[in-house]
């Protein structure tokens, strides 16, 4: 048969998440999952919960979950949309906005999610170049304010700095579509956009359990924005997109706030720690916001890619994005103490080889 | 702002799902759902589960349950691929094949998903009538056999019926395109189309747990096709579309073939019942191969639609299609036989007032 597949589909190659080893004992710091546990109230759920349900289709609107969020940030369920992962939510606001004559915007490097699914709507990408210090150019070019959504991450990955948020609120005052603040690592920066919401109804927030919650198993991102939006992007959804099990699950670990404090607390503890470590072994280390860690290795030793490959070896994993900027460097998780001494330990060894 | 949504979006409605009400004591025999529960196994595996695991994404291959698909099946690992629901399949589908210049085939009625797929991409409808008793027209019209993707629904939904065999295989045999058979009620009719799979590369069987395995709530559908369909296909899944529950629950369910088989046969049981009761009190009832019956209520009493609204009232929801040839029909769901006994002592009472 000649190809019943679409150009873009056929050309293209898929999105590469992270590796995910299946053999036990490495040191997983390559795709940013916490590596703490996630609320102890999901042992009594799952021990509690009677399968029988299983057999009914979960809530097509999600409502008792939407309910949850709404509260936890003062806002209607109508403003709140729920989705399998936040790459799900990534997902439907392309489908609402992206095809042959409507392009997305973003910055580069950031989320390397955004162009594969673009290119699935045949939608031109509108790159804007971050600077030298991967912060954002003092001017953006009026193509990008003038694309129907333009994607924020913040704090961006994979550098972890966070951007101005004055910088983010020129962008919806200036861009004529809509603006999505990509925050899944908001939880670990010093504060995020949730306040524009009340003054920008252009403005999509965009959250995940996955790190901060320690809950990337359950897939479950969700988005805030104004009724007009939410109307839209609900039609596009998948009726039945967010399980039974992730919807009860996300609801009791987002209402067990203590444990959540406690959890990103010790992150960004962890964090300035394994900053500092990777300093005194001669790294540059981008500033983070998230919970992981953007560094490139001295100049006089081995390359970012041969580290990454020398620790792959040795049982850790470190995420590395080939490119002429992102190369130089490795993305490297916060992970647990252990898990860092573990990481730097390695790292000395190699300088001295 | 001027709008930012593309306007196949703006313009449509979305899918409206069957209704879930929340409250409880409904006889719920509108959404297809299995009355019975799942494999007992299930408890087991949520008693025992780690929750610490859930803070790790879940295998966006879904090795572990792709491996017992290909086993139960006789395939290969390769040669399948694994969604959030069979929806989720669709989904993939209709982005993989369909877009402005690539339309959708399918017979009408069928799954009323379909079109509105096809509308987020775009994509134009080839719309084949069935004929008047829901069979497949004698002569197939030029214009579907050369769509990209023709979806048929075997069992049919919402009629129920089952189509010849041997006219899936000419549509095969004739299309210029992908075949997709939607198989989702499949397990409860007497045949179905996997050994079409060996002799056809053209064609997609798709599957879903949601109905003959009592998971609708878990959210598992796959398909089977030759590799280098699956290959198209794992470009335009999410990552990470199956949570790491999902994927565990419908392991060991699928592995509990006894469970399942007892499960199928007392459906299929229970529909011989309802639809000899409904013939009863004068309905016509389409001969069934699914777990539902499309029936017509007699011309001398109260419509179809005025019978469903009664029964609404009396918390018995079954599911009405408005349209010139649904709108005649029920489409009830088999549910327990004290369901049925309620939903028949209803219509007798109907029938009377």
């Amino acid at each position: 048969m000649k190809t019943p597949f679409r150009k873009e589909i056929a050309g293209m190659s898929g999105y590469v998440p992270g590796e995910q080893p299946k053999e036990r004992g490495v040191v997983k710091l390559n795709t940013n999952e916490n590596p703490f546990p996630p609320s102890p109230r999901i042992k009594k759920l799952l021990d509690g919960f009677d399968p029988t349900l299983l057999r009914l289709y979960p809530d097509p609107e999600c409502s008792g979950l939407r309910r949850v969020i709404a509260a936890k940030f003062a806002v209607r369920e109508a403003n709140v949309i729920v989705g399998n992962g936040s790459d799900d939510i990534l997902n439907i606001i392309t489908r609402c906005c992206a095809d042959k004559n409507m392009p997305v915007a973003f910055f580069e490097p950031s989320y390397s999610l955004y162009p594969v699914l673009a290119r699935m709507q045949g939608a031109r990408c509108i790159k804007v170049p971050l600077d030298g210090n991967f912060s954002i150019p003092r001017k953006i070019p009026d193509a990008a304010l003038s694309a129907p959504v333009f994607m924020i991450t913040r704090p961006n990955a994979p550098t972890g700095n966070s951007f101005p948020k004055s910088r983010v609120e020129e962008i919806c005052r200036k861009s004529k579509g809509i603006v999505f603040a990509d925050e899944a690592y908001a939880d670990f920066a010093d504060d995020n956009c949730l306040d524009l919401l009340g003054k920008f109804n252009n403005l999509i927030v965009c959250r995940t359990l996955s790190k901060s919650y320690s809950l990337a198993g359950i897939r479950l991102g969700f988005a805030i924005a104004s009724e007009g939006i939410i109307e839209q992007m609900m039609k596009v959804k998948d009726s039945y997109n967010v399980c039974r099990l992730t919807q009860e699950i996300a609801k009791i670990a987002m209402l067990d706030d203590r444990h959540f404090r406690k959890n990103v607390g010790t992150i960004r503890e962890n964090r300035e720690n394994l900053s500092a470590e990777l300093k005194k072994l001669g790294f540059e280390v981008v500033d983070s916001q998230a919970n992981f860690v953007f560094a490139s290795p001295p100049e006089d030793g081995p390359s970012a890619h041969e580290i990454y490959l020398k620790l792959k070896a040795r049982r850790v994993f470190v995420r590395y994005f080939p490119g002429e900027r992102t190369g130089r460097h490795l993305r490297i998780t916060v992970g647990t103490r252990d898990q860092i001494t573990r990481l730097i330990h390695l790292l000395r060894e190699f300088e001295s080889e």
